[in-house]
């Protein structure tokens, strides 16, 4: 049995590690769980994390590990059961070195996303992860959750991004595996199996990263396409002729363009008829070649096979960051008209388009409703959002929402899709993963979980319910 | 207690997939190990596997997987213990779908790489993973070693090209998770656990793996460089110029020219004076830019920096794999020279230029030699392979090899390297692993594999001696 944080833990804990606890240690950004803690503790160094972690072990009290919490599935809380620990990196925040002729950087679990895109930027290179909430996502949560965002198209999700890692398993082993290696065939893959896992299975408290080159080269172009289909196709010719340097390809519905005009109408848009499909393609090319010419070539071949109708290309800097900026703000927009459900699910991509049909059909049948379907086209992963019809209250669709949500995922499943594609399971969708989950993945998972953690002590109630 | 393969687990397998115990069954390409069997069994489906797992397990025999037998590590042979069962997946071959708009081919695992590739190519698309024996390596070893190659530095090792897998874990569960997404964050990476894992978790039937776009322009060139130093500076220089369009950057040693003059005295090489270093770099570009002028590009840059003193540039795709072929036939002339001791090694970027001019030294002082280093500069990743002094014999230096090959791996692991970049552990590295290897990552890996495979019964002596 675990038991609840106490004044005796307390006392087996490194000196100056425990914080009070604020209100926001217990929150997370959707307001559905609210959290609980007996303590607070930020440790300044990997050995105090393994303190901690052995206190805990021996007192059998849970750990629930926090970064930036900006996680949308609720794994940074922790609403029943025992009174956890909750354990901050928010102390161990450092860039421990930075090696731009190796594209690497060491970071802390703690610095933010934001803090290693500005290290990088100052010596030349590039951290290609990029998310909305990259001022207050920690290293150590985007590992945790293999948090994706509008660049792994070109350079992949948090996992290929990582090295290496610095972490304390759960009996409070400290893990010595910060390498800067772009081969290391040295048996099983321990890094890849704590990225992802939520701190299910340990904490990762620092991690070397790759860096990329920044592209000589880089342009933005805003395209209206007349389907979901006709975007996949530009894809694929836009990666046949970029050679693999499409950046980002994200997709956005006309629903987005209308709710951004109700929520930010001085934002300016650049098509005066609000189109019902846009998209936003980035690229990044080699010397030698403009990003206006190569954006320029693709748009007239483009036109000429009838995928696109219309399109502007980015002029400056500036042209292109406002064209970001109509993508960027979509989410916001949703929060300002109140989403009913919101789905992170991604599909085999020649599954997409016959996907965004059916489901479309299926929701109308079973209630009014409007649905905004944004996101990272390129990966396959969209944010299939519900919204009341306009003038209907949200509180209209309590009844029928956890069933909306069901027949979106079953749909997703039956494809071969995924109900999590980038945010993680956490504790929202636990029992889903039961459900679906392979019966023998998940099984070697929960093999795994007793092996690792047998007091079960690291977040639980986190993926494996 | 493992037992010896016997009739009594002849008549618990499924019909028809016990095979001749043929003698190429028990051989390994280096020689040093001979292997053993009591049984050969060839499935033809998953459930078959499973059969033979499940059967396995019952009468606790050890099972060794194979395909295609080209591991330089002595996973795929089973000299001492308990007779094993052999399982190979070569009649589990078939391409069984292949998804040319998804970018994504569904391929057993005992389908060859070549069988891969060709078979992306028939629908326009590239496999990219290149390896010498890619006519015989099959997709299962491919991922179980987390093979590398020439392409690495672009497109990634085994494991990133691999969205998922069907497999047989070692109590005969099926796993089914042949996904085929980008994105898919739903619990833990067994995945990427049981590729490396050399089948000591378990068999992978079957993959999902990514083609990738087959660039619109590529080009090779051969570059002479002063120094591994300038080489190194020369790439950071290529990878900026070509935004990530670096598909191949190999350094060559003039020793290994001079090895191809005593071999193939007739293979036409392309600078009379053989040079100390040279780099062969392809590259893959944007349709616009024409590969003869990025290389061009390049190469001017980089001679005003003084990185590069001469150079070809490829005119035509002949010219082109005429310079493969220069690096693609030093292995054979290793083989011909005969090497005193072979070092599948990577270091960080940053620490290669030095490790190479300290390595040669600290060898000088112990022995008469030649060394041929040669590789995947790109990833850090040298083949520093050993040879006698010329006129000298072999067994000359039987009494030393051990320990020259033990002060390399030092020199490798002191410097934060690997001992095994690209060719896995086996049962040629168990011991070093167990040496070198990070105690907490060791304790990890030795729990997954008791809480997975609790008989011990999966490849016993790889990885985990």
């Amino acid at each position: 049995m675990l038991n609840d944080a106490t004044e005796s833990l307390a006392r087996l804990l490194p000196q100056g590690v425990v914080r009070e606890i604020a209100p926001a240690y217990l929150e997370e950004p959707r307001g559905r769980y609210k959290g609980r803690a007996g303590l607070v503790a930020a440790p300044r160094t990997v050995e105090e994390v393994a303190a901690i972690i052995r206190a805990c072990a021996e007192a059998r009290v849970p750990i629930v590990p926090r970064g930036g919490g900006t996680g949308l599935v609720g794994g940074q809380v922790m609403p029943d059961g025992a009174m956890p620990l909750l354990l901050s990196l928010e102390r161990m925040n450092r860039v421990r070195a930075i090696y731009p002729e190796e594209g690497v950087i060491l970071a802390e679990a703690g610095a933010t996303l934001q803090q290693v895109r500005e290290a990088a930027s100052g010596v030349g290179r590039q951290f290609p992860l990029a998310l909305a909430s990259q001022g207050s996502a920690q290293i150590g949560g985007v590992l945790a959750t293999n948090a994706g965002g509008v660049n792994v198209l070109r350079y992949g999700n948090a996992r290929t991004l990582c090295l290496g890692v610095e972490a304390v398993l759960p009996q409070g082993q400290v893990m010595h595996d910060l390498k800067r290696l772009r081969k290391d065939n040295t048996g099983y893959d321990i890094r890849d199996l704590l990225i992802g896992a939520e701190g299910t299975l340990g904490i990762i408290t620092a991690a070397s990263l790759v860096l990329a080159p920044v592209p000589a080269e880089s342009g933005v172009a805003m395209l209206v396409v007349e389907s979901p289909e006709a975007a996949l196709t530009l894809l694929s010719l836009a990666q046949a002729r970029m050679a693999g340097g499409v950046t980002a390809f994200e997709l956005i519905a006309g629903q987005g363009l209308r709710f951004l005009d109700a929520a930010f109408p001085d934002l300016r848009q650049p098509f005066a008829d609000r189109p019902d499909w846009l998209v936003l393609i980035e690229v990044g090319l080699p010397a030698g070649l403009s990003a206006d010419d190569a954006l320029e070539g693709l748009f007239t071949d483009a036109a000429e096979a009838g995928l696109v109708s219309d399109g502007v290309i980015a002029q400056s800097g500036q042209q292109a960051a406002d064209l970001w900026t109509i993508r960027e703000t979509i989410p916001d927009a949703n929060r300002h008209i109140g989403a009913i459900a919101s789905h992170d699910i991604s599909l085999p991509l020649s599954e997409i388009a016959r996907f965004i049909h059916d489901a479309t059909a299926m929701l109308a049948d079973r209630a009014d409703l409007r649905i905004n379907c944004f996101g990272h086209l390129g990966d396959g992963n969209l944010h299939f959002n519900l919204f009341p019809a306009a003038g209907k209250a949200r509180n209209a669709y309590d009844g029928i929402r956890t069933g909306l949500s069901r027949a979106v995922h079953e749909m997703v499943v039956a494809r071969g899709g995924s109900f999590s594609a980038e945010h993680g399971v956490g504790r929202l969708k636990a029992a889903e993963l039961g459900e679906w989950g392979d019966p023998a993945r998940l099984a070697a998972m929960r093999a795994i979980k007793d092996a690792l953690d047998p007091a079960g002590i690291m977040n639980p109630g986190v993926i494996l319910a």
